[in-house]
């Protein structure tokens, strides 16, 4: 699939960091920049822009926060055409804590949100593109929205000036007819703007459906070495890089990063293809229940945990 | 997806199998056929069936032979209404090798050839139909396969009497859009047969692609508990069931099986997302590469084993 407009957003570090807080060597991070920069990725999305006042430094590594010194002394941008990025969730994030782009080494802020919240998400996206950003909108846990209210969402964004929208499978619920059918309804309700796409694997669709929303016409993808992220984690950068087959992109220094970073690293913090989360996949709910009872020792009793998630009575 | 057609083969002992050398314990052959029937599950591939002479019984567990007295001793037949399948490989069995059918636990023999065994494979599966044997052919390795000599293959198959047809992605190297154009080409091809799929997981597609056979019109589908199989593996069964809303299906004795044999047992053999096995899968070549990189010290070294597959010129 060779298709100039399409962009891939790198969410390594941002995504994965939900497992460890954040948690990042500096080496780490620096590897994934480097590698992302030199496969030809447009984006790495190195983390959270949060208010230090919404969480502590105690608990959460500088990737929850994305302090402009913490970004200027891991990333040298001025070797490379791939431009930074940050996820600003709504209520975490003072307009004030972000600074003209001018002075900031990002270049994009995603203001992620849930439907009820789009209003609030396209008035920071808004201040944030007055402030010089690149600015999107992902609408999360879109596979549990009545119809009419993600329609409404959608013509609020249509009237805005935020120039891309992700389509968002937060639970990795959906199957192939499911991204047919919003990636299509995301990009007539939208014309004129770009519709990006967020997959989760929990069962094993990611990369799939990542596939399919291109074959819609989704032109912003988003995806992770060695697919790290939240619980099952999300579509593997090295699959998306061989599928697309625009010669800028480079699969051997994500090889090469799995090999050095991403790998020894799943020997320390665990994402992937865990059947608690296959079954809050298959249920469209929340990866809460199943992140919680892979903290537990009954992270194995999958008939319990399935039995009780469809019962209504997940274990608390 | 519900379609009354649909019927799903378990071959979690046949292709995992070819991980361990059908080194199973009677106890977990049993479990997987008590979980199938428990799960409706239509037929079970429980492994080859091969000469004695062809193999040693000394480095082979029984499931390569699948003498009958070996199938009676682990599965009591009489009990469920699943039926039992073994795969049959062109010249690693005689003739006399088959029972009749009413002195064999076996329902099904399944022939698979490459596409220039078609011949030999429509006169197995021909003298497996006299001695009251349902049967099908599996058409290994298509993925590279020039077009005319698979349309001739299908040529030969449809003048033939064998009622079901297998699209095989050998090499896990398929995309949603390969499988959609060989599945309809089957279909046509093969009219007033039925066709079935059965993938390979190199490159998290398994079951993805098995879903898009689905809504092609395939009805014969493959699937292994907790995804086992050769290399990669193949489509996970959990996920397909989950998928298929035929009430008949159920999910809790497949998880059961996981949890109590699965788990256990990926923790003894490998399968999965290894990364040479994307790589074979990426490039479009039989993973035995992969394989066989997996038994070194190499077993990392992505970039390299990458490297060298790109130039032909693959570790031996």
């Amino acid at each position: 699939m060779f298709r100039p407009e399409i962009k891939v957003l790198d969410c390594t570090v941002r995504d994965g960091g939900l497992m460890n807080n954040w948690q990042f060597s500096d080496d780490f991070v620096c590897a994934v920049f480097k590698a992302c920069a030199a496969a030809g990725v447009d984006y790495m999305e190195i983390g959270y822009k949060s208010s230090e006042q919404s969480y502590s430094r105690d608990e959460n590594g500088p990737w929850k926060f994305c302090a402009d010194d913490d970004l200027k002394r891991v990333c040298d941008i001025s070797e490379t055409d791939m431009k930074l990025a940050a996820m600003a969730d709504i209520g975490r994030i003072e307009h004030d804590d972000i600074l003209p782009k001018s002075e900031c080494a990002l270049s994009m802020i995603r203001v992620a949100c849930y439907v009820n919240q789009v209003d609030k998400a396209i008035d920071l996206a808004h201040r944030c593109m007055e402030k010089g950003y690149e600015t999107t909108v992902n609408l999360m846990a879109v596979s549990k929205v009545i119809e009419r209210d993600l329609d409404e969402a959608l013509g609020d964004l249509a009237k805005s000036d935020i120039p891309v929208i992700y389509l968002v499978d937060s639970f990795g619920a959906m199957y192939s007819e499911q991204v047919q059918y919003l990636a299509r309804k995301y990009l007539w309700a939208l014309e004129g703007k770009q519709v990006g796409f967020h997959a989760h694997n929990n069962q094993q669709l990611a990369f799939a459906n990542t596939i399919e929303a291109i074959i819609c016409g989704c032109n912003r993808l988003d995806a992770t070495i060695f697919g790290i992220g939240r619980g099952a984690g999300n579509c593997p950068l090295e699959l998306l890089l061989a599928f697309l087959k625009n010669p800028k992109f480079k699969l051997g220094p994500i090889l090469d990063a799995i090999q050095a970073h991403l790998l020894p690293l799943s020997k320390e913090i665990e994402w992937g293809y865990f059947i608690p989360y296959v079954i809050t996949g298959i249920l469209n709910e929340h990866p809460r229940s199943a992140l919680k009872i892979m903290e537990t020792d009954k992270r194995d009793d999958f008939r319990e945990f399935y039995d009780r998630m469809v019962d209504g009575t997940p274990l608390e």
